[in-house]
């Protein structure tokens, strides 16, 4: 593999110096900012995020900080889910959409105070989306990006390594709820949330200074844990379902196509996209778990054209082997004549593939 | 250096095959999309470019296409640069701003059409800031990301090599002027500018499929030219003084911080930052070119503060040892009390620092 050059550009970090001491081997750029994606090995990493737990420097979760007397309309003026009953404190899962109903990210959105909220980004720059916006309609908001960096704490152990830290009421997060707690003589949020299926925490700590004791003193208390730093893994994440931005889920996508539309159940009349998505005909592609046949496959670096009986079918955007379930397993877009959950096949690069209900986690669990 | 996981986020380019050929050893992340950083290294493709001629993959210079009866009203609100005396088919450079009078990407605009512009963005999301405002002030315009990908050909040979592919008439294109050109059964525009300053011209590839034989063409009429694959390079672009978004310029910098007001002596007030521009007062700190004392640099991964007289002075943004001047020359912003362009000494990582009336190129040429 190519290095990466690394410049100011492409930022680096609270966490970076830590992140390199730990001995990363790769690295990804998102929202301009410097993301691990290996330290032991792909696999190693994998098999160690479900036993144990890892610190994962997730700072490039950027946050959009919207302030003032229009926040809430215009956090609710970006997304078609209903924000209207949203708690303080509240974690929601937000897709963001543009006037014609394309999907132009997929944030967390947490309510801080009534006129304050905080996007929480995939890797698109929303926060040029927010200011149009507010400038188009001359919204009555401030919007910044807060020096907030985003410390992950995922895997089955994560919940008794937070306790001994932030103590035992860490334990009564709810999924998707939040506390606040202090360290270092600072408040920072924790909301139980991150980017596995292994369950964890996210930390998202206030202000670059407290970020290096943080990591120490995590480290610290976790090491009879086996404590380990991580970052998002590829392999964990496709079994677990989680779409990514820019990789399965892109702008020239409406919502409908990403399936993500079951998140906004009532689309709220608010949104800037609710009339284009309420009239919107059934999508002639959709978003697909799927399984191929054949040898162990390598990260794929562009998308992988699928066929049935001869004719283009749409294109897996992620391919993986997985260990643990002994398949290789995909997202993609797949055409929507293709309904037939299981018994339909089609082929990617000559692999044999099978359309699953879900992704392989629940398609397992439900076949057991 | 870490490696860079490469993925469908990091969109490959309909060049990358040919890149990955010609041995490219870095890559960074610029709008989604590999860029290349390094071929055989930093110095010898500094030399290189300086004596021969090169072919850049820059396909991560996207074009925001803006189309529509409202086309030209949506490029004016995004930059306070007066497009109106702007012919069709030239090319200006238009930093973006936001109301605030932030500067949100560097971009050239060309008018293709009077109802249709690209902009040619530098490495933030502006196809997101346009459908912001286009979506808040209800304008009637289209705005794509069209599948256009750049294929500049620099260097002091690269008149020559052009004139052989696209005829004699190539050369006539002044500086940020641009001809339509046939290849491949396609029309494509070729402008005379690129991010060098040895010269040369951008081709708009028009579509994937024509661009692995314009890369073959150029490089088989090149071969006794020396021609090479390059990609933008960090000692050469910063001897010319070429400034890069997101190190050198930020979203945290004014207009007028960044020196850029000087692209726009006249600020339209049709753009949404113009009450804010004409009522700033001088910033506090401005955009300066540096020569540092010392050892040479290797290239920074972090800004490198500056001190004058013990107290802070601001930030070194890009560093970088030149061959050919003997001296690390560096880019960065400066408090704006140091006033005195030469006699003031500052301080960066111990190394003694001297301000610069501008870049390295035209520093030596005014004193020579």
């Amino acid at each position: 593999m190519p290095e990466l050059s690394i410049s100011h550009r492409t930022r680096s970090t609270p966490f970076t110096d830590r992140v390199t001491a730990a001995g990363v081997k790769a690295y990804t750029v998102y929202n301009h900012m410097l993301l691990p994606t290996v330290f032991r090995s792909l696999t190693e990493d994998y098999h160690h995020l479900k036993s144990a737990v890892q610190l994962w420097d997730v700072s490039c979760e950027r946050q959009v900080e919207i302030t003032g007397p229009d926040a809430a309309r215009l956090a609710q003026l970006m997304t078609p889910r209903d924000l209207s009953k949203q708690r303080i404190g509240q974690c929601l899962y937000t897709p963001t959409c543009d006037i014609r109903g394309h999907v132009l990210n997929d944030p967390v959105t947490i309510k801080i105070a009534e006129d304050r909220y905080w996007v929480s980004i995939a890797d698109s720059d929303i926060i040029l989306f927010a200011r149009g916006l507010a400038a188009g309609m001359g919204l009555d908001v401030q919007i910044v990006e807060p020096d907030i960096y985003p410390l992950a704490v995922q895997g089955p152990k994560a919940e008794d390594l937070m306790a001994r830290v932030f103590g035992d009421t860490i334990r009564e997060t709810k999924f998707f709820g939040t506390q606040t707690h202090w360290f270092g003589g600072l408040e920072h949020l924790i909301a139980r949330s991150g980017y596995s299926g292994q369950g964890g925490f996210e930390i998202y700590t206030n202000g670059a200074a407290a970020c290096p004791a943080l990591w120490d003193t995590l480290m610290e208390a976790g090491r009879d844990l086996d404590v380990h730093a991580g970052c998002p893994n590829l392999i964990e994440r496709v079994e677990a379902g989680l779409l990514s931005y820019g990789n399965d889920i892109t702008a020239r996508h409406t919502l409908h196509e990403t399936g993500l539309a079951r998140f906004c159940k009532t689309i709220s009349p608010d949104c800037i996209a609710a009339p284009r998505l309420n009239q919107m005909p059934e999508p002639e592609r959709q978003l697909r778990y799927l399984s191929l046949d054949g040898a162990p496959m390598k990260p794929i670096t562009r998308p992988v054209p699928l066929h049935c009986e001869g004719q283009p079918a749409g294109q897996i955007s992620t391919a993986i082997w997985s260990p643990d379930y002994g398949t290789n397993i995909a997202i993609g877009m797949v055409s929507a004549e293709i309904t037939s959950a299981t018994d339909k096949i089609v082929t990617a690069d000559d692999r044999v593939t099978t359309i699953l209900n879900g992704p392989i986690v629940t398609a397992r669990s439900q076949a057991a």
